[in-house]
């Protein structure tokens, strides 16, 4: 199979930055708090201070969510014990990518100044423009080691398309709230790679299998995600929530949610060994199931404790579905899921949707105050007549939108990633970095340049019996 | 030895979890920062805008605080070659555990409100309970690689609730300031672990101690936490500060003493080792003391030159204290301490307390204003007629409230955690994940499904001398 | 030669650290907004809310910045295979050292309270000093692994205060504006760690070449720097910029320039790379040029297009560089720059000055509006009648400052460092952690414990063919 992306990878990168700086030119402009003219529209405002201006309560959560998309997304893949540069990398790669189609795609839908015909944007667009590729990266879990840099590209230039719009009619056209994106993002994001995979689905994927597990170190840089992830995910559920009590309540949700995520998790990690030993892939994955899954009501009244009980059911759920889940998928439905995204995105994704429907439909003026449930729900203008009980059956309808585009939209996209034109690597050669990037090693500059050994030696790096082998090829005596 | 955890890990796990949810469920709700009703609240009290929220305050802090509990101890504990997974994942497990109890805990004594008996939380019962878990953490760090996830269980659920009644006793019945918590979580953390790695003392300790210590890769994982805790020290002196000029201060304060400090570590490290040679364990550990030792003054008018000088002695202290002391404290005192706690956690914190002391002594009205000494120290209500010297007096006392506390209780948990019934390890594995952690590697594939050694070489994994065995066991030849 | 730094360490450390104690003893204060008397202060002048204190819009900034320092620089030098404790180790060093000169320095040119001759400092200028020392943190890039940490410590001391001068000359005698450094930061920075290594030419260094280069883990703890840089440039070029607007625009622009840059780095990398595979060092450091290189125009209207125009030509500018023009250096100007400095931060630099130039001579108040302009370029006071076309040229006349105090400052400085008393390293141990750092490894131990080889085996740790060869000096026999 021809892995040769020397043509591909560049044509496509160059294409698509200039299509961007061209479409950024005739489209995308400053808004009104990030242009020079903000001095002036706050004294027409009275805006008492600059302070007010929304960067300051948002830009503390964008940085957080930042972090997640490039290091916590980035890194929680690096478990592979030869897949960290393509883990990392690609996902830097299609994070950059994806961002500026996000800020067109969902600019034209959410920004747009009908005024002048531009896309105004502000900090939170740039949030939202990570939220997006975020349900691309999610994606990429499940196909991680198994396609071609490329094949990630057309991936996320669909996949960010196909974003904008289940957003836009999940959160304009049905009117419902998912601050934290558990349909929007996770669900969506989720189904979309499970569809690719179960397209691509590779018979004989079995023969890269030495390489698809993780070695000692390897799960520690996955560590580094993990943690990112979870720490920050109070700022994601929050970071485009209302201003005020809106965001506060959000970080409070998620923080609990997940703390108590863990604690199921390693129950039942510990439960379902032998021996009772802990698995790194559960603690991983399965402790930020409760992240997802409170997404969506992260804003609403859901109360600590209901908070709690969200994460203790998907610490439960998730790590099941790592134990007998996946197996399943795999031999019966034949959907290879490297990362395990169906257990951390797919079901706490789907469990978010319903527990925001149901949170919804039961949130009444005495627990939120009249002005509280118009706020939150945003009850105003042509929703002004909308009541909580029908609200939760649009949060219903919107968890289905974010199915039918994640599945339909996973399998076009799979079809179009069969094609034999994007250099993806052969069976035996799945989640091996050495296909798509270069890779230096004392053992191969040994093979090269006929050192002495001692000198390779004093380096005291770590040295592979494969440099060993390849020493005694050079006859050179060990002593 | 059985350390077969299968039955009471899961059992503590889900026991712990399902009280949560019924005591968060009985007590715990948003406060009116967090609570819908905060639109209402704003207009009653004439709040000009959201941005006044308790949230955009503090949130940065917390979320600096949130990567110095999870990311920071967590990774600072990695150092140890073969206990990465423990390092880290247990630590995740503890600090999860604790934040919930300890947002009860501390909920009951300081956020209760007596018109319904709820507790009303907000984000700064949120850094006050990561607060809390710090101390637990402090402790992990001496018996780091001796105890079972259980007994870590055990010890951070009598740890955060000698906690929350020490510091209700230090802040409101003393009224003693400690905004960083020199005295309330690091000297009471630190002794608390002290005691209980001297209850638990292992004199066949030497059987795994090829196990305790440091390889090249794992020195760098634990600076990752080093430098995390280094930078955010700011952020947790100054988290719960007064709003305004006492975070600012607190911050300013921090981040001097902690430079300081820096130097006077590089400096004796390099002195006492022979050829000059600096020592990772120093670097690690003690250019965090000034951080420790600054932090009951962070908020007071101790003065740029004072943070520095406070740090200039604690890097010199701390120092001393992993050259000559920790040896001492074992061979002597019969208190085995892995991570070291005593030179970076009790030494400094003691002294913190005391500089706490001194400088809240010598405060003035010449140097606060006398509106700044009354908000400084809260010189209000029932402490109106305090003055400063005084108020250097309860300083004092709040310091050896914290020691008592911390020894006492450690030695009550010590004896608890002494009954034979927690599955810990055998002397001889200590400090190794193989006990508690499924360890998946290369070999072990090997070993398990006779791949042609080609294909492991072509992996090109760091494998071991190990592998290289097995590889002979299984007939192979290398060539 | 002698690299024994056992005297002259901390002899300097101590000194230095004694010095600056004095030094902030005689000068530095807290300012209005970091001292007690900000309650009264607010008062004074009418200030509504203690949010409006500084802190609340820069401490978020300030610590991300922070992170960058430390971690972000930090860690990107941890490539090198065998030189991870000196690259995060020193820079750590260096930059605590760094940091309060800075404040010192800086304080005299910006800070100094006239009416008591006091250094008033506040957040402002913990970033400032941040930034400060970031200049001689790109000029250790250039020096890695060659000189001592005393060498490190004498080119910091040089370069803040060269730093601070030539900051002074641009900024406020030229009034040019660079909110995000490229001329101050990253021209100076880089030309002057250029010329350092420049007149430090070792025409030997080939005998350590074996460890001038990457392992495969060491390229992933690179990415954990390269990261936190890229995903906090938007705070950095925002740290300092306008209340408001400012700090939105520049936050915005940065976010653009560097998803802009990430596809043409990946591109050209893949394009030069023969069988289009990807190279680490490109993807480690070209993808952060366009931060660089929209430092000075970040806060002006560039436009969001301008900005990824500029990430654009800056990819492609940095990668090529990294292919062809670092060898050159090299060879033909005899300049030996480990981390490419030239690439990431001195060209990038150099287009950043020009690209401020030109935007800011190209603005107009049809664009900026009037108060906008005036607020954005700062025509006031003194400067009251300046106009953009003669803005541009004073910007133009900044970068020619930074170029010639980096080259002059430099070339003074690497003479200095010349003087045979610094104990830098021989041509062969260059890049060699050995020499300033403990190292521990079990085979070392090994050697010195004659434990049984099964006891390191089952340590499981990656044990080194260098273990092997003494295992067999230790006469075990391995089956």
């Amino acid at each position: 199979m021809n892995t040769n992306i020397k043509l591909s990878l560049p044509v496509v990168c160059f294409v698509w930055q200039l299509s961007m700086i061209i479409l950024f030119g005739v489209f995308v402009r400053y808004n009104e708090e990030s242009d020079t003219h903000w001095v002036d529209y706050r004294k027409e405002n009275n805006i008492t201070s600059d302070i007010e201006n929304d960067y300051y309560f948002r830009y503390p959560s964008f940085q957080d969510v930042h972090v997640m998309i490039f290091v916590g997304f980035g890194f929680l893949m690096t478990f592979l014990k030869r897949y960290s540069f393509g883990a990392v990398g690609f996902n830097f790669l299609v994070a950059a990518f994806g961002i500026q189609w996000a800020l067109l795609m969902q600019g034209w839908f959410h920004s747009l100044d009908y005024t002048d015909g531009k896309i105004k944007i502000g900090i939170e667009n740039l949030i939202n423009a990570d939220f997006c590729v975020a349900g691309c990266l999610i994606a990429y879990g499940a196909v991680l080691g198994k396609v071609s840099p490329v094949q990630l590209l057309v991936m996320t230039l669909f996949g960010v398309t196909l974003f904008a719009v289940e957003e836009y009619i999940i959160l304009n056209v049905l009117h419902a709230k998912d601050a934290g994106g558990s349909m929007v993002i996770h669900t969506f994001g989720a189904y979309y790679g499970l569809s690719i995979s179960w397209v691509l689905y590779r018979p004989n994927l079995d023969k890269s299998k030495h390489l698809n597990g993780s070695v000692y170190h390897s799960d520690v840089f996955a560590m580094i995600g993990t943690l990112f992830l979870w720490m920050f995910w109070p700022s994601f559920n929050s970071a485009i929530a209302d201003h005020g009590d809106g965001q506060h309540r959000a970080a409070i949700n998620t923080y609990l949610a997940l703390a108590s995520t863990v604690l199921t998790t390693v129950a039942m990690s510990s439960l379902f060994e032998k021996t009772g030993k802990l698995d790194m892939v559960h603690i991983q994955n399965s402790t930020l199931a409760g992240g997802v899954a409170v997404g969506t009501a992260a804003e609403f009244m859901l109360s600590p404790y209901g908070s709690l009980i969200v994460g203790f059911f998907c610490g439960i759920i998730s790590t099941l579905g790592y134990i007998y889940f996946s197996p399943f998928l795999e031999e019966k439905l034949k959907i290879q899921d490297t990362c395990g995204i169906h257990n951390l995105h797919a079901m706490p994704g789907v469990i978010g949707g319903i527990v925001g429907a149901i949170s919804a439909a039961a949130a009444t003026n005495t627990v939120y105050g009249d002005l509280g449930l118009e706020n939150t729900f945003d009850f105003t203008g042509p929703f002004a007549k909308r009541v909580p009980t029908i609200q939760g059956g649009y949060q219903a309808a919107g968890l289905c939108v974010a199915l039918c585009f994640g599945i339909g939209g996973g399998i076009f996209v799979g079809l179009v990633l069969k094609l034999p034109i994007w250099g993806d690597p052969a069976d035996e050669n799945c989640f091996d970095d050495e296909i798509y990037w270069e890779v230096r090693q004392g053992a191969h500059e040994a093979q090269n340049t006929n050192w002495p050994l001692s000198s390779i030696l004093s380096s005291g790096c770590f040295l592979s019996v494969e440099t060993f082998v390849q020493c005694n090829h050079l006859n050179l005596t060990i002593v």
